[in-house]
């Protein structure tokens, strides 16, 4: 059905014979084109096999037909998830999505996003590397068709946002904690220059505020970038004295879990019995972990769709706006009560 | 630096006081162009802030730059590090990665390779969805550039592949369960239609026939397309009369891991102490697992590498040829004597 390039909008002319303009005006739906015309030239471009060049045809109309999608890295497993949910609702749509990644590089992402336009794809969706890169909001400023950020808030850009409700799980989970008894609650999360790891510290503070405990005095705020930066920080809070070691921690991201789990295993500590855990994301493997571990929760497939509905109504002429998605915190088996506490 | 779309290269002409064929000379680098004119014209799209219109560029050369890569979905964690080793090669050597997925369909994934074609991607690297399909045979024949394989044998493509040699670390796997008094070994796989699973298999039977056993008579071996298949199967089989019940496990996948491991802490039972048990990849939550799990391993980041430098190898002109990556049999603590066997 598709040729393979060697027939060309000529040899149509030619064999309709018309003009190449008139082959034209038809292929691009032009409405000043008589049915006469119309019934023709389908025929001539039946006839020889031919189909419109998409690339020649999108420099014409200006469309593509594509979204791209930049991600920091394909190694989360909860944008596989995003991404699924995208591509369920772009696919429907007669949208086809290309993911390209930053590599959590501000430079290449800058490099990607510039790529992404000159390719023409109709509208960008985003996990930037950070929410404070100049050279990142340059490049989205300069894109000039629809752009839907994935939890991130760029000041000074009126762009599209998909956010999660992070701030309100982790208050949730962080209250239960301080309700059972605990006061020195590690927290151990990523990079505070995207929104998400800002927002979990600030339900985490607001929980211990609410009740009335001063968060600098009595907790651990670490930023890790990677599982083993995660393992080792938890490895070394775990063997603390006593009186200062963490009864209880809570993993902002895959990273963290990873980490936390880890050290966990290896000093022959479990969750739950000895040390209280929480951690964000139910990621698929944790199934396969006993005892089952408290959590707090986003729907990962529902983000992509709210970002790709969100694409398709900007790309209808919609005015861009931010849809809030919630999280929910899940007591399973490894929230006890603190030691000592327990009554 | 980049130009908004504005300045064209008639603009550059006109400012240089050339024609606009000595500028698309000049910018497409064509040899027959004289020092004075490339000085004269350099100097006019610098003053203009002129850059060459990348699409259009790309029509002239017939090169892009790109090279698309189409998975079969994106939440598989082995992919994620392919990915990364093929972005690390391409991205070094001036090409852009981007990636779209088939969703498991090969009608879709058929339009993504033609969309890529369409495209002008310089190369594609394909993990398809099976290496039976016609279509999908025929999208791959019509793409006339440099395309990889990975771990897939189309037959009659002359397309290079990188392949992984599973057999030989699932025969060692095998070997040692069955050295340990195992005879009724529950192998529990992926979809038969891709090469992955058909060595998968050919391993674990060699191993049987290697050790005078006949593989029909004394195993199960059942084809799972996703982690809750796996979980029932597991679930079934763990529940047969112990004169039945298999001893020892082998995953051939991600989906067939979690689907044991949940069946087993369901039934509480210990891998390891109660049931042996084997699986494909080492996945990085499966260092917070205690016991440890044996795995058969593979490097994928190196197969992602060795993916990109074989396209950038046939895109310097080379043959298309094959590459084989061994994988590695990891005795850990979870493959233990089968029950009255231990001596």
């Amino acid at each position: 059905m598709s040729n393979s390039g060697s027939v060309t909008i000529h040899d149509v002319a030619r064999r309709a014979n018309v003009a190449v303009s008139s082959v034209s005006r038809v292929l691009s739906n032009h409405p000043d084109v008589s049915i006469k015309m119309k019934t023709k030239v389908e025929a001539a471009a039946r006839e020889l096999g031919y189909s419109p060049d998409p690339v020649a045809q999108s420099l014409r109309r200006g469309t593509t037909n594509l979204v791209g999608l930049v991600v920091r890295d394909y190694a989360n497993p909860f944008f596989a998830e995003v991404i699924s949910g995208i591509e369920e609702v772009l696919t429907e749509a007669g949208y086809t999505l290309i993911v390209t990644s930053s590599g959590r590089e501000a430079t290449q992402e800058t490099e990607r996003i510039t790529m992404l336009r000159q390719r023409r794809v109709d509208a960008l969706i985003l996990a930037t590397v950070s929410d404070k890169s100049t050279s990142t909001r340059k490049a989205i400023s300069a894109f000039k068709k629809p752009v839907v950020l994935l939890d991130r808030e760029f000041p000074r850009l009126s762009t599209a946002s998909i956010l999660l409700d992070h701030a309100s799980g982790l208050q949730a989970g962080t209250t239960d904690l301080l309700s059972k008894g605990h006061r020195r609650i590690a927290l151990i999360t990523g990079t505070p220059d995207i929104r998400p790891t800002r927002e979990r510290v600030r339900g985490f503070e607001q929980a211990y505020r609410d009740a009335g405990i001063d968060p600098a005095e009595a907790t651990e705020i670490a930023v890790v970038f990677s599982a083993s930066f995660a393992h080792e920080k938890a490895v070394e809070l775990l063997r603390l004295p006593v009186r200062r070691r963490p009864t209880a921690f809570i993993a902002g991201g895959v990273q963290a879990t990873i980490g936390i789990l880890e050290a966990m295993s290896e000093l022959g500590i479990r969750a739950g019995d000895d040390v209280s855990l929480i951690v964000c994301d139910d990621l698929p493997w944790l199934r396969v972990m006993r005892p089952q571990i408290s959590s707090v929760s986003r729907d990962a497939v529902d983000m992509g769709r709210a970002a790709a509905d969100m694409v398709l109504s900007l790309l209808g002429g919609s005015t861009p706006s931010s849809v809030m998605l919630p999280t929910t915190y899940h007591v399973r088996e490894t929230t006890q009560f603190a030691p000592g506490s327990r009554r």
